[in-house]
């Protein structure tokens, strides 16, 4: 049993609650109680007990959109043109990337990320039993899915290989590791191969993560080969019965979103990369407005270039104001919302992860409202959103084991990590 | 002698120099020389040696535009309607503000600002003397002005106490106070009272600092009352003779901006406060087009609501970029100049700050780059802008003096400060 005590306890749950001066009780992992700690004595329980005055307890952040190992590619190439800086750049470094890169590139990531509040991510790329093997290790909770790309030859050897992988690690690593299959967009999926991805989908009982109308360019060249823009595409392949994850949904209309609605998709808004990837604005309040569960993504390092909930949180808030011309959109305890329980819907989640309820697994951080920038006090929702930063997250808790204590990550140093993805990044952008 | 070895300068000279293991020397608070360490021997001058091994040293960071001692009202109310917050919220509580409160604000501000590199600060607020005092006591250099609305009654009285305020503190503490007029906005100044500021500043032979162009309504508004906008109203008032620190900018036209990149005016802009109070997107590509010194400023924290120009840097590098659809809109490397060269331009300080030249003051900061998000190297300066955060800054110097070492603001601490804005905070908004 551990107990936690004297934070200010941002709950997350269906009503919204902040405790002031709360406790919570963790045992074997999960929340078994969220309550006041006024008129309760301490050690009551009998277990350790976690001083937290002076901070706020939080849900641990979930990143809905990652491919982390491109953390070696982190600010490689950056300010150029999209097809450019995938040509020329991305994929010829991509295609020299080894299990071992993956490994290196996925472990930097998570550090980056844990030490942020992030304890939950969704991720797509290639290699991903080296990507589970760094999550099983480092402690933290991942979504995982090998994205699969379906133009080649080899298009069924890849969903093969992508159907063992979840069947390999679905519920491993204490079920920290849950799986997906990632058919990669619409633009590297022809029909036959979306529907055989859904059917092995269906066989699996798994959900779908996809990428999806992220830019103007992409809608073009559907319409053109199809007839039909991205979601529609999507939808007439069967996509609608599924649990899909969709990843930025740039240029979506009212009536796909309206469709959306309707079924079990969620979306993954990855602000800072659809900024810098100059792909555009997401139709973020009009999605919120239809009720469709909106999370929060990083994408990978090489567009973004910090894995960071916090910034992703912010930019959510403040760029759809001026998108809309509207202040009131977005506000602060929505975008903490995309950040931790929305993202947790988005994922198919919601009933482990997201919130601070009793029977949810105990994913939680502890953040520092000391600092000058966390003060005054007026409102902790609105600090929290518009002026806390990763660097406030002073301890990080996933499935009751703390990762991060007083600032520092525990599973592993960063200079090891830091050296090796170093060699190795070199040795990827330079052959 | 302090001479600063075996960093990584990156010196925002001319040439855009950057020099691994390099050697800064500076003397009586001025930087003396910027070389390469290699084949020095340590200690050559007999002064104190810092080791910036591992390090990346840079120009202080110099924020545009503030109000700072409105960190007393951050996050008390947000996400509003521009003119209810502004009558309903912010200026009933500005109303009650007093010297003491305003000197209280502007210490937490200095304090958050320079722990996350700001060495130079151009504000625009009330009880001024205060605001210096605050200054002069921390260590922070600034170019203070008193806000100055045109359309009351004691509106010359007003510009006597602003042009009283330059007097008394231009040139004060050390040289690092310098002193601006502000008359607050086209649409807070009638032309009579423009005028009597620019002969008041002509007198005074100081700059101009004013909000310009920041929302839709503003230039309906001047249209409207003078049958022109904004910008041009400024002209014909005799503005474009004098040196102006236009802050916003977000409506203006190209013939505007042509106009403006033949005198000497340079732009603050303050993307997240144009993003949060949906005021919208300022066309910064066409006025680094037309050599227009484009600051960054962080706005008050009620805006904002961190003074963060870490933040301000990489939303001013990826923000355009959807705007105009180009990836290649604000390199990394434009948006550093924004925060340090071009930002002193924008002052009028260019021969003072904003790069690490023989000459300058000794304004400069030192950044860790060890950390997980800051790794692999593959190009500095994309790091620095793109992945950096205000807490990867380790040391602070302004006119050659620590402010922050090891992490550690030294002029005062955090809790006093913070108790201290509460109380007052407390007060302002419960009257």
């Amino acid at each position: 049993m551990i107990e936690i005590r004297g934070g200010t306890i941002v709950t997350m749950n269906p009503q919204n609650q902040i405790i002031p001066n709360g406790v919570i009780r963790i045992e074997e992992g999960r929340i078994v109680e969220v309550t006041s700690a006024e008129g309760q004595p301490d050690g009551l329980s009998g277990g350790e007990v976690i001083d937290a005055t002076g901070k706020w307890v939080l849900p641990g952040l979930i990143n809905t959109h990652c491919h982390a190992a491109m953390t070696l590619f982190r600010s490689f190439a950056d300010d150029l043109p999209l097809m450019d800086w995938l040509q020329d750049k991305i994929w010829p470094a991509e295609n020299r990337l080894t299990g071992e890169d993956v490994y290196w590139g996925t472990r930097l990531a998570i550090r980056e990320m844990v030490l942020g509040g992030i304890t939950t991510f969704a991720d797509m790329y290639f290699f991903m039993d080296e990507t589970a093997q760094a999550v099983e290790e480092s402690g933290i909770r991942a979504v995982l899915s090998r994205g699969l790309v379906g133009l080649t030859d080899d298009a069924s050897e890849k969903l093969r290989e992508g159907v063992d992988f979840c069947r390999r690690w679905q519920g491993k690593a204490g079920g920290r590791i849950t799986t997906m299959l990632a058919p990669h967009a619409p633009y590297t999926c022809r029909p036959a191969f979306l529907k055989e991805v859904a059917a092995a989908a269906r066989e699996l009982d798994c959900g779908l993560h996809i990428h999806l109308a992220e830019t103007e360019a992409e809608n073009r060249q559907i319409v053109e080969a199809y007839g039909k823009r991205p979601f529609w595409y999507l939808a007439d392949c069967g996509l609608l019965e599924h649990r899909v994850l969709a990843a930025h949904g740039v240029w979506l209309e009212p009536e796909e979103l309206d469709e959306m609605a309707g079924h079990c998709w969620g979306v993954s808004h990855n602000p800072t990369s659809n900024l810098k990837l100059a792909s555009g604005f997401a139709p973020v309040p009009a999605m919120l407005q239809r009720g469709i569960p909106v999370g929060l993504g990083t994408d990978g390092a090489a567009s973004n270039n910090r894995l960071d909930l916090w910034s992703e949180m912010k930019l959510a808030a403040i760029l759809h104001k001026a998108v809309t011309k509207t202040p009131e959109a977005v506000p602060a305890s929505t975008a903490l919302a995309m950040a931790t329980i929305m993202g947790a819907k988005a994922l198919g989640l919601e009933e482990e992860i997201g919130s601070l309820e009793p029977g949810k697994r105990a994913d939680l951080i502890l953040v520092s409202c000391e600092e000058s920038h966390l003060n005054p006090v007026h409102d902790p929702i609105s600090l929290l959103v518009y002026a806390a930063t990763r660097a406030d997250v002073r301890a990080v808790m996933v499935d009751g084991n703390w990762l991060v204590w007083d600032g520092v990550f525990l599973p592993y140093a960063a200079s090891e990590t830091a050296q090796e993805c170093n060699v190795r990044a070199k040795r990827l952008v330079n052959a």
